[in-house]
């Protein structure tokens, strides 16, 4: 077998490189380990930048996006109790974000590759990449019981933190940087009214909370929780209860609860590799790096990695320079630092750190008194949401 | 012996409120534990906010700064082995920084209290505070071996973080917050002309710097050194050496060196009591809390407190109204954490932390890539930079 690029996982990332590759004639293989209703199952963030809007649009893929997706213009912080709403299309002159769900995204994408006739191995085992340190990359799988092989100018890495990519690339040019966050998000999904239209990121001293929503009839809950929580120990109605309590009154009374339709808790983990690229192998999204999910930035930067890494094959192909290619590792990952900033920041400005002492307390409530006290700091939050430009 | 105000120290805070008080007829007398050149030989802070430089002109003490002092419009930031201006002045809509030394501060108010004949004892000894929680307290020392006693309105304490005013407020009442950094600033004055015109704060793998200065011929130079070096291991060419491993190449070749007239280490602390007020005592300045260094707030702050201070009493005595009294502490404070908010940021932001990992390192470059790249951010700092309003 022959392709152009062979892309290693079905994910959003992964299906958003295929669907840019085809609309520029660029031919591409989708690799995956899973099938796709466990694709499919993975349940994540809902809240899209502009850009990544835009790349869905530029993929042919967003019809359904513009006819179901809530676009939001803003969001509230609470603390000390009250709620302060940020104003990010009038922040950022005209920009919004947009929710809705990854696992949306993910269908639309995989419904487009099949009305184009696109190639996607799923139930691919044992996947291995080789000789991408030259010009004619090899990726071996099985399935089935059969081996198989496929030779390519590029692979792209779209497999995730815990995919064969990054682990391909030898140790001795790589380069990790980590912080483990301690505590982490119990999340709820409830077939229930959203109990506001934006979403609310709560600071309280029983700890952090998110009021979040994939639809009009759908909300996502989120409050944070020790790590050795075991998510039975969550029944329902100690959820609501622990949420109500970390809401202010009036919020609170107004919160619509039900049964759980998906409970889990998710650890917080920044993580970065360096370089994004090994000779002809490109990593892109979790691959090459984690965010804490404060502030919805994971699958924004994958999106942003795909925008870099599309725009850098076609200038290959098209223009014959490989300019784009070699500058790939650089603009991505000068981008990935600062949402990683913007999301570690967020991450330690709303959460309870068990470890945090009382000065540090009073920091982080001396930063929101300061942040809604200042119109240059509520733009500079407003257009890390929204998305700093590519 | 009977005064309105008592006021504990002769520093900037303590002649600073004295003289408010006195144009507003307000009866002040100013003990002092030392003599009036221990006072004027302290080497401080040197970078004046605008609101300061009001305070000044309505105390009546700005002619000489107005004379002598430098005005700022901007300052510097290095980092990565390159310089960005911060401009200020096109950032808050014509803000601006003077830097005049706080010792010259310092001296123009003592003229000015000599001028007008207002009381300040020097070598108060042994200065105990009593009855404040009534409406006649009264403040006690001895000099030259013989006991005093004055009875006032109102103690004000404006004697730093040692003196003894702080100590007075019943333990069961006050909070303190810390934080003791791991490093310290080893400082050198020198005639010799700047290196630049503006301040350089510089960001190196080899520690925080900082070119500064007092007037166009007299340099304030700072390296970031560890805690426990004694200044005798610090010569002169060993300082020079030093700063210039940490300035870029063309700064390091700009810079004209010359014998140390000053050199002396200091600690990073920041620290707050809570609350400011204890009856009829209130702390002001250094005796309420310390900022570390970077971004020149202390003084600032110290200024800002007098501000609130000042008027409260006004209204006091002017309106019979003790609202301004009653509401001190939490608008000094609200001000006061606003600062050390930044202070610690700015700190945090520019210098090397012996026990950072990989992951802060890169956070940090990613602090200053996204600060220098974003107009909001750039606001955001300057408007800190310059003085939050009062």
């Amino acid at each position: 077998m022959r392709t152009q690029v062979a892309i290693i996982g079905a994910g959003p990332s992964g299906l958003l490189l295929g669907q840019l590759l085809h609309s520029y004639g660029i031919d591409a293989v989708i690799l995956e380990r899973k099938d796709p209703d466990y694709v499919l199952s993975r349940i994540r963030a809902g809240v899209l930048e502009q850009g990544m809007v835009g790349l869905l649009e530029e993929a042919g893929v967003a019809a359904r996006l513009h006819q179901e997706a809530l676009v939001h213009d803003g969001f509230e912080i609470a603390f000390s109790g009250k709620r302060n709403r940020i104003d990010l299309k009038g922040a950022t002159g005209g920009k919004v974000v947009t929710v809705y769900g990854q696992t949306e995204v993910t269908r639309d994408l995989m419904e487009a590759r099949k009305t184009a006739g696109l190639t996607t191995i799923y139930d691919a085992a044992d996947v291995t990449l080789h000789d991408f340190d030259g010009e004619a990359p090899k990726v071996r799988w099985t399935k089935d019981g059969v081996s198989h092989e496929i030779t390519c100018d590029f692979i792209a890495g779209c497999d995730g933190f815990h995919g064969v990519s990054r682990q391909s690339a030898p140790a001795s040019s790589l380069q990790t940087f980590e912080r483990v966050y301690p505590f982490g998000w119990l999340g709820v999904l409830s077939d229930t009214p959203p109990v506001s239209h934006e979403l609310i990121y709560v600071n309280h001293t029983r700890g952090f909370a998110l009021c979040s929503m994939r639809s009009a009839h759908r909300s996502r809950y989120y409050v944070q929780c020790p790590l050795s929580d075991d998510v039975a120990e969550w029944s329902d109605a100690r959820f609501w209860d622990e949420l109500k309590s970390r809401l202010d009154p009036e919020t609170a009374h107004k919160l619509v609860t039900g049964p759980a339709i998906e409970k889990s808790i998710a650890p917080l983990r920044s993580f970065v590799a360096e370089p994004m690229r090994f000779g002809r192998l490109f990593l892109a999204g979790d691959a090459a790096h984690i965010v804490p999910p404060t502030g919805a930035k994971g699958l924004n930067l994958a999106a942003s990695d795909i925008y870099y890494l599309s725009r850098a094959m076609r200038e290959f192909y098209g223009e014959k320079s490989s300019a784009g290619i070699d500058a790939y590792s650089a603009n991505a990952l000068r981008r990935v630092w600062k949402a990683e900033r913007f999301s570690w920041w967020m991450t330690s400005m709303l959460h309870r750190f068990p470890d945090s002492d009382a000065f540090s307390q009073r920091i982080q409530t001396a930063e929101l008194d300061y942040l809604i006290s200042s119109q240059a700091a509520l733009t500079s939050l407003a257009e890390n949401y929204v998305g700093l430009p590519y």
